[in-house]
């Protein structure tokens, strides 16, 4: 009876400064801190349950899938056989969930810095619970740069789950040219992909971090393919960028055959001509990408100490 | 200096009853009220100018040429030569200054309903001002249908620029399979198009009316392309729908042609590859599409009056 | 460490259609409905645990005090000998507690219509637990009307706790002169009080139904007592009215003398003083009440049916 | 017509951190910009044109008279025949209006810091255009401490229509028990009264400054009398301090009889009795006003640069 009343209590986001996105809540399941930010699990009408980081939406319940059948199967599908998968970041879980679905897959490293978040999630977020049991996965708790050089193994995909490279933010060396170069490309495998959450990628949105994170790989890969989806809860649309030094060749048919073949049940999101459309960005993107420079470099990146801390997290995930 | 302050005029907007998106304000520039609606022209900080109708924005300085080359360019595209051009509602001027911007166009009717509408558009938005004094453009103030009915010629192009068929809302029956079938199509000539905004088309908001307009006029022409849009001001992914009874045969690189042949000045969003990603829907969407049943008649509309008062105009054009 | 962080997730309340009032929110502790009425208990920042029924803001933790206190001790002060006393409305309990603080009260009628907000009360509202197992206080769940007519006992004070009289709102009725003069009066003992909440208070909102309760009562009393005093939570200074056919003698001396002898623990924000300030009303008000001639009769309400739901709890008590 | 729709746009005011006062607006009539500030003139629907500097309301139309009746009038009437007046402050010019109003006033120093302000106001606040042009009316553009200790005159009365004394603020000095001992007192004539805003005096709020403004001036004069008033725009009740080193003797009839005598025009909120009632705090803020310690100097202002802009206005005057 009380579906028809207006709300009174209100989540609400700063987008940009000068824009809000704001969620009518039924309430407030949890709330944490780790020593790097505050977590809380809401409870909102419009999109479900969602996890809030520092204030910024990072995932919800209803299309959640969208994010993570963009971030993870266009990778894996388009490598002809992939076996090891390290995530950097990813602790919501979600992400090693969609690449756990994935029938040729042994080995999952998700490498979290936030053990917290990564507990905190485990314990709340239902959807994932039996992606964290999953024997194939193993989480380790550093940051993902110290892990991936620590290590001497190779991997099929990296994939990147990190907050945006934000000046003086926690993520922005992960980001830059000689991290691709000296520290992610020598732990791909032969054919190895590497493909990384990239922020907004709206008509306007994608200067922010989109086109620079593009221009960035080009420079360290011989293929980089940019793509784009509108995800409703962030009021934006995302964008993400597949890089490799193989060519790319699976077509949206083929694509079509693999997911069937590979995939345990069913996507939602993501098909052969889903990705058809997502990886043909509009004119005035695509242009804008063309012409894109700046390339991330320790150099650029002048750490403005504290300046992080307010904007830390940018719709990403850590 | 003062652009790093916290603002403190929003313009607020009920996306629906639980999602609200709030701009920062500059300044409200103009205010006006006609029989049927509230019109507002504010200053805002995200998106600069925008004209906002009843509560609803309706069009954004900073983004309206994406809804707008989206609206006619794909239709006047597809058509071999068109010359005369029909527009249902349309009173913001931005439909008809994109469609004049056709060499090889000759004559445009725009039939508004809303007289004041148009005048205060003529009279505050300045990007629309050349279109308004074009020779080719020919204004009648009636309601659309009444409009079509009463005129003997036909039309190459008829373009629906309408608030969406909300029940009991004032454009509904412009959204009927009798209205297509005995109002619209007999006003085509051979090889003519059709084209409407057709509301929300995002992963969720599509089940609004998008679906439903899509189905409807499958009813009534052998070929039928639903494509879409983000519109960033519109925080979702919008949709329209293009109906013919001949079919679509321009490819990419046609389009391409096309445009740089007859188009005047640069399209900022629209060009093939745009349009091929915007027509190929995302797999959750194209699915929810295929198996829509319901088809807009009198019949269903079961006219409840005054309900569709408060939501006229859903973030449509009257 | 997240003290300073902005906050995302807030109360709103709509004080006036044109007027909010919004709250950061550290979480919502208890949601329940009855066949009345929609009941939240949440934790705010500014004002600590708030019990909002229907979209409004009942009473604060932190300043609940403010306004239990002008409710009951005023009149029981007065009263040379309060022993008996008739609460109508007062489901949450915080009036029952005040009263309880008196030594000399023997027994408290707290009749409330709505069983689940008195539950929901006693469970939460850690405050009033002491108070609901006081032995000298018996609930009844009725109409106070019906429960006041069908007891043959009198009072020493009946006190009103109800929402404010919108016409077609649920207590209407309990605001009129025929009210007062065939059911309050006759149930009152020889020199008994009635004392009401009497809604916003104001320099301006005193017109909404302070002026007018007042008027009403001085219709039926020979002595009437309008008082206010500034509520933060609730954004207004607040109004209640004492009225009895005897007159009212204490002075500020002899109130501070009562509650030294009569009240268990001490006051925190009534004494002689500040009752004597709270009784001295500011000319603007002072001189629209003296001049105010409406007089709620069952005649001036026009009920109209449904309008009192959306209205019907008005910062006030049920 | 549209008087019932919903508004969708606002002014939005964060009282503190974690409480936002929100106006619907009905236009944004004039920005302007100083080096010190931002200025506006908003037209609001609850409360009428508000002038807001750097996001704080100021002053609204409608209820302007509360703050600026209180400030003025107790000081001048206690005084037996106040000729001259300094204000410290006062762009807006309200302040110079109510004292203008005192037939026996034969000259104002108005000496604000911000020109802009002053001429925006005398540009856009109708209601104080008279006064701007009163000959008795002489405006300075200076620091305030920097014009009494130029000045070789003494005053009868002088107001400080301030900001808050925020540390780091722009009026801290002006605050401090060694201004008023060094440059307000020797400035003061015999039986000279000294009367300043004092921050939000409610339950809670008063403990901001209220009570240590009232504690620093009772070290400085014999005779400190606090004093408040609720005013609807500010959320808040007011506070003002007046001192002297001479009795503050008027009753409530002399305060009433002097208004007859000497001010012209019928004041809408201050009389004998409103005064009484103002001066006589509730028992909460009595107490705590008592208690206070802490003394305003300039040790105790640890200047910490930056801090002072985000809440350079607190509600009060510049």
């Amino acid at each position: 009876t009380s579906e028809g009343r207006r709300k009174s209590c209100w989540y609400e986001e700063e987008i940009e400064q000068d824009l809000r996105w704001c969620y009518a809540l039924n309430s407030i399941l949890h709330t944490g801190a780790s020593q790097y930010q505050d977590i809380a699990l809401l409870d909102t009408r419009p999109f479900g349950k969602a996890l809030v980081i520092d204030g910024k939406l990072q995932s919800a319940e209803m299309d959640e899938f969208i994010y993570h059948e963009s971030l993870v199967h266009p990778a894996l599908l388009h490598h002809p056989n992939p076996k090891t998968i390290f995530i950097m970041g990813g602790g919501e879980g979600s992400t090693a969930r969609e690449i756990l679905r994935h029938k040729n897959v042994d080995k999952v490293v998700m490498c979290d810095i936030d053990e917290q978040v990564v507990d905190f999630c485990k314990s709340y977020l239902v959807a994932n619970r039996e992606a964290f049991c999953d024997t194939r996965l193993h989480i380790t708790i550093n940051d993902a740069r110290a892990e991936l050089e620590r290590r001497e193994e190779c991997f099929d995909v990296i994939i990147g789950d990190l907050a945006d490279p934000i000046e003086g933010g926690p993520c922005y060396q992960l980001y830059t040219k000689s991290f691709y170069e000296s520290t992610v490309k020598p732990r791909l495998n032969e054919g190895g992909i590497f493909v990384t959450q990239a922020g907004p990628a709206g008509v306007f949105s994608h200067t922010e971090v989109f086109s620079c994170i593009y221009n960035t790989l080009r420079q360290v890969f011989k293929y980089v393919v940019p793509y784009s989806a509108h995800i409703p809860s962030y009021a934006d649309t995302w964008g993400w960028v597949m890089a490799s030094d193989s060519p790319f060749k699976a077509d949206t048919e083929e694509l079509d055959a693999r997911i069937k073949q590979r995939i345990k049940g069913e996507n939602r999101y993501l098909d052969g001509k889903t990705f058809a459309s997502a990886s043909i960005l509009s004119k005035a993107v695509r242009k804008s990408l063309d012409k894109e420079t700046q390339v991330y470099t320790e150099g650029t990146a002048r750490f403005i100490y504290g300046h992080g801390t307010a904007h830390k997290l940018n719709h990403a995930h850590a």
